[in-house]
């Protein structure tokens, strides 16, 4: 029978961290990995009561005391990140896996600002988000509340560990984290340094757990909610692991599947707008799930557009597959299939396509369209008020770069995730997603008649 | 084969009552009702994308329009409804189930007002939730949008549907409604009110579709969320419907199982209020889910409340199951056990108990409640804070009935139910919480660094 003990203030951390090696060890029995994350679960329900009623000022001392930690242990977190990198890299993964597994000074230094940006945000909890007196004198308000546990799976980046920690924390929830096996030691580590911020404050330390099960098992329990103990699932990594959370999953879970970003270019663009904001939305980062996949052109403005847009993105390096008109301007352009207009390449490519003006880019999207970030640049007000009415994603755009669909650039913060189903949260997920609410009645001996 | 027809404008309506006939009595097969559903899902799709961007003015249109044709109907209904109660009474239905279905005159003006009322509301649709402008310029807006399709499965109020109707209307979203069979012909008589709503408005017929499958397994295959054509079910009726549904939905639920309700009367409660409060909470209705079912009562003041407060809900017909010192105030009083304090009676039957202050209080309705409406009876605003800030219920009420759980009483013009979950909608749901949102950003050629 194995116990899966939530880890208590004061306790070693090299004997913790033996602990969970030698959890890992016994854990290849199903039974028993149901049994760990049922009791993980209960844990994180219980520390989630507590933290919903914790005062703003315990979770920002939590939070400053993990920064501080983490700077601390630098060298070591570094270590460890070695000894997994390595690791992947004997089991044969990929330079972009091991890219993202990496961490070098830069990234760990990043990962305590995190905290402490998040520390010094507005608490979440408690703000009254409408107030209203009806005529009998009652005093109604919706006043935010956390959520209850949240559960992160996430894959080869351990600095999720500390935004995802950190965000729950920060908005009263509890937050189960299930990192990928090839991140493990780096995240133990980080992980630590979290418990030592909650420990100082005198938090429940299940308020941030992180799951002691290499086993892919201790996912699918997650999926199944661990017996009513998980309120949300957020998935971070590849198309994989989110098709598999929102096929499997038992309760709600905040994610996008793609982002399969468009730009129209209309008649009324300004070519220099154009050419600045779709280089940027391309070719700043062109694996971010904000970047550019698809270039739409209106027709009615080709002759002077779609040329010097083509070519300023193949000279600076980007594969362009395009229709028959795109090609005509350009011998380099490859033709697309319609599989391009489906695709989100997260790579420097991009499908490019003549439109039927405003209609026909509507339709377009309406059509490929994932519901994550679209972009219209055009210098007609009345043809952007009807793209960001009309087009139906989280964010909509005009005369901007599609790589500011990230919670960070919109003042959130950091964010745990970006959203494109329409349930609670929608967009990059801050903390104000990661709140509930509760009505609030004050009365003076107010009957119903 | 069976094709799901959408009724269209210009058809006679007796010919559509004959097909919806018609298709009853062929919708025997399981393989034709999947076939069935999800064509009208699909159908509320296309119709949900419309709404979505349908004028204010063609939605209030649809509802006046609705209104004055149920008065003009109303004698139909009357008639229809008279024929649903007599095969009910024949097939030996409870007498509380026939009260439910039963209509009246003024139960159908109610319904014409309803849907006049809710036509005068504000759009939710559009409204600007948030505003923030970026360091760089952005301006970033949080706008409601519809959330897409609303399944409503219903048992025996016909009036179900024209709330739930003209809420989903409103907000921009398509409705699917699929009443009690008992209801059957009261509810395809006030659809048909609703559709020539729709019709005079140029709105899509499938904005609100009537399930035309009496089979059980209609509900099953909504319960799948109609191959992704249902974005959230709302069911209505009684435990072992929303139980039902809890279990087994794939989609969103916007619910709650069950309404235990407490009053807390606490140590410095003014008696005159407690004793007001109190009968109002359990005694105006007792089958509404706000009705009170436990009184607690603060050992600090039991002296003087406990017998005056007991005395008052047996004078009044209530039966009261109580702990030891409830029993002793009053030989009327009967042996509560511990199902007692989870029992949601719907009756004049109230549990009592005695508890240690608002720590015990606290504790109780921790252990038993259910997370819809609680209530303190103090003039401590201490006391009072605490109660309203450590109580998880999505309503938390300070000196006043709890049966203003409602949200009509709210200010919402009406409900389409009230929910315990902390996802999306929470307590009452009125226009607000069937909304979504999205972010629109203003640019003038912003690039991220």
């Amino acid at each position: 029978m194995l116990i899966c003990e939530t880890p208590h203030a004061g306790r070693d951390e090299e004997q913790m961290k033996k602990d969970l090696d030698l959890k890992l060890v016994r854990n290849d029995e199903p039974a028993n990995i149901r049994a760990v994350m049922l009791s993980l679960g209960q844990a994180a329900r219980k520390a989630a009561h507590l933290l919903a009623l914790a005062p703003a000022d315990a979770k920002n001392t939590a939070l400053l005391v993990a920064a501080r930690e983490i700077r601390e242990k630098a060298e070591k977190i570094l270590a460890a990140n070695a000894r997994d990198v390595a690791e992947a890299r004997a089991h044969g993964l990929t330079d972009a896996f091991l890219e993202r597994l990496t961490l070098d000074a830069k990234h760990v230094d990043g990962m305590a600002r995190g905290l402490e940006e998040i520390a010094a945000l507005p608490d979440p909890v408690g703000r009254v988000l409408a107030r209203f007196e009806r005529p009998n004198g009652l005093i109604i308000e919706r006043v935010a509340t956390p959520l209850g546990v949240i559960g992160v799976i996430f894959e080869s980046r351990p600095s999720v560990a500390v935004d995802a920690g950190a965000l729950c924390l920060k908005s009263g929830n509890a937050a189960i984290l299930r990192g990928g096996s090839e991140s493990f030691h780096s995240v133990s580590l980080i992980h630590e340094c979290l418990l030592a911020g909650l420990r100082a404050a005198d938090l429940p330390l299940a308020a941030i757990t992180l799951v002691p099960v290499k086993d892919r098992a201790a996912v699918g329990e997650m999926l199944t909610g661990l017996g009513g103990n998980l309120d949300v699932i957020v998935p971070r990594g590849g198309r994989s692991l989110v098709a598999r959370v929102e096929a499997e999953a038992r309760v709600p879970v905040f994610a996008h599947l793609e982002g399969l970003v468009h730009i129209y270019v209309d008649r009324a663009a300004d070519l220099g707008k154009a050419l600045t904001i779709l280089r940027n939305s391309k070719l700043r980062r062109t694996s971010v799930c904000g970047a550019a996949e698809t270039l739409l052109v209106d027709r009615a403005g080709a002759a002077t557009h779609l040329a010097p847009l083509v070519k300023m993105l193949l000279d600076a390096g980007c594969e362009v597959r395009g229709d028959t008109a795109t090609q005509a301007v350009d011998a380099r352009a490859k033709p697309a299939t319609d599989e391009d207009w489906s695709s989100e390449y997260l790579d420097a490519i991009i499908s490019v396509r003549v439109v039927d003006g405003l209609d026909g880019a509507l339709a377009h999207i309406a059509t490929y369209g994932s519901h994550h970030t679209d972009c219209i640049i055009t210098e007609d007000n009345v043809a952007a008020d009807r793209f960001l009415r009309e087009v139906d994603s989280a964010i909509v755009i005009h005369n901007a770069s599609t790589q500011f669909a990230d919670g960070g650039e919109f003042g959130f913060g950091g964010e745990i995730g970006i959203a494109t189903g329409r349930m609670h949260a929608r967009g990059p997920v801050g903390l104000e997603q990661l709140t509930s609410f509760k009505y609030r009645i004050h009365g003076s001996g107010q009957t119903r008649p």
